[in-house]
């Protein structure tokens, strides 16, 4: 029997830490499901296509992982998919209440639907999607941050923003 | 001579870590005057006037319960009524700091107000008002989260935003 | 009726930051309990004797508080007290969480008793009587940070120890 | 193939946090390696043998887990056993720091081994050894916050401590 | 050599934390660059000239100090100018993880640039910008908490917002 | 005039984030005094004179650092050196409480004394003394964390300890 996990997220766009909790996830799990929250509130840079597109570049088509969007509440996703596991990087203490939060809300809303949490690699530890797209607008270099297939694209989109 | 404590809050809407501090301020304090800030630049999802009816039906017109709305600072307020305590509840420590720093400047504005702060209950600690809208919003189960009477507008307003 | 709280600690010795909130608790309540913990295996600066003595003096003999000592569980030290309310003084964020995992446990053990805090005054929320007994052994200056009562005798001991 | 994570403590005594996460924990692994690191400078309240047993009757007998004692580095022993997840629980942020400062350590000493991590239920986020020891040594309750066949052992040794 | 590091910021306006940390600063630098971020998004109560000025007047003129504005990365002007420090206040853990974050990212852009920290003031430490906006907004008394120049001002602008 | 700052600590042993500091340091000040806190209540791995040797190796000399010990409060020595800047490392929250504490104490001992502080690097930032030393004495590799010239001292005291 195989294992899956879901890792949801905005991924606006995929960062090193977000390539860097995957490939460590595929340690722990068969598979993975990148989930990208489709949030009609929420104004994003790229596009739900580009953000999908930048995904499956920057895993290099890994078979292991299946990248997809959803609405409504994640863990009914996880539910549809008949996932048991949701996968979340912590970075810091701002994470970790957020997260501490959102985990209890999820376990009271779905039991059966367990989420773990792996640790971002300590070179990642402090880029976050917000972050890089700020330096990015203010024109530093963004090349250790993000994948190189994020790289262009970012400093096109961001700097005309 | 009765013990007033002034429990101040936005309450869009009422969730039931609320109505669990007001009950457990109620083994303290004699009297409670529950304050929804009124604040013109913040949109809520529940007017003022729904507010305090929910807030009403939640305590079932408990009579050690009055329900307000104030504009202003919540310290100019607790003087007019000559309330001294100002209640609040503790979730976690991103709360803390916010609390720390309300508390902090509350006690400049006006020395003669104190700031009591209670821990709410650990089935509840991870509930907030925005929390419940998002879930309700995404067609989640809010049913153990807020009072009865807030399920059914709650998932009428959020389910509609 | 009266309004009662526990105020417990190990008060070894009385330090500014206690003062503090046992004159601001009594702005909420009627009367205040200083417990000090009995405890036989952790080693103090001052006997248990000295150190209510010490309380007293701060204090000057107001009447409203009862100097005390207890050993046990503190929750049954409050029933036996018909005390409802424990209170403390919340610093920085580590004690939040000792205060936070505390206030839980003794919420289980009685429910009927409540704790609640109080931030300490902002020229006194990194004075802890660890930390005024490492600065007196050092020969530091603690005038500032003790009751005058307590500078002589901290003096004496602390620098002997 | 079947998936292992280690799942490491010093369970003096095993309390009902730790077989929350064991329970959970066997939502997401196949086996657990439930090891208590021997440590000889820390003193513990029950031996090791009495350590292993108690784990073996909270957890029934349960085929999925192997009760087991390390010294040494907990990686060489994962290392050894094939093993390439460790499982901790995360209660608060003090546990966060720890657990981050390990979590960072065992990658730098054991780049192929992998930290997982998930929140205790919102039921024990406040259990943790030490405090129940403390607890049972002061005569208090604590039956809700130990397996069963803890209680009895747990009064006999920490009453007479 | 005369030593120069920048202090950046919003400054709008700029508060009594920000003049206590400048003096610090200049017991340690020989010269403190104050620079104003411009950022073209964030609305702001003060243009940039009046956010200038106010800084001019509450440092009464001290030729120590440099008053200027400036976008684009942070570090970028730092390199321009020749700086090597960054001097950043510290207020609370809120502060301190977006400050590690930032700091983080900066010695990623810039590796040859240092940011360091001072901590705030106790009596000031609970003072933002965005705070004393809010409080002066409704009507409260902000003379201890900003520059004697700056209450006027903050008072006509916040009230009339 | 050449500034000067004192690095304290106890450096049992020195590590390669007390490097780290002290060579960011060295960027920002003309001369450190890297200052080993005598302290006769707690036990070291290494006695002083072998804990100063290994500093002075790990520094290869560097003339414009000076290893000394002191006992007695800090502020103390650093008015008697005339050095007006205490330069400590942050690593994370648990740190920065503790560091919050010690400079607000010693900036009440000694008001013309400020503490300045460096984020230690990121690949640093898990390692401290206390680790290393609990490393070292379970077999394992402490190349990468402690500079050349401890590895083999550190191993030989800590296996034997």
């Amino acid at each position: 029997m195989s294992r899956v996990a879901i890792y949801p997220g905005s991924f606006d766009p995929i960062t090193n830490g977000h390539v860097w909790i995957i490939k460590r996830g595929l340690d722990v799990f068969d598979r993975l499901i990148v989930a990208i929250a489709r949030n009609v509130k929420k104004t994003s840079l790229f596009d739900l296509a580009e953000r999908q597109d930048l995904i499956r570049q920057a895993l290099d088509g890994d078979s292991r992982v299946e990248i997809v969007s959803f609405d409504g509440l994640l863990v009914d996703y996880a539910r549809k998919r008949g996932a048991h596991v949701i996968l979340r990087g912590l970075r810091a203490v701002a994470d970790f209440e957020y997260e501490f939060q959102m985990a209890n809300m999820n376990r009271k809303l779905a039991p059966e639907v367990e989420t773990i949490f792996m640790m971002t690699g300590e070179e990642y530890f402090y880029v976050s999607s917000a972050l890089v797209k700020e330096v990015a607008a203010l024109g530093g270099d963004v090349e250790d941050l993000v994948p190189k297939c994020v790289v262009g694209p970012l400093k096109r989109k961001a700097g005309a923003a």
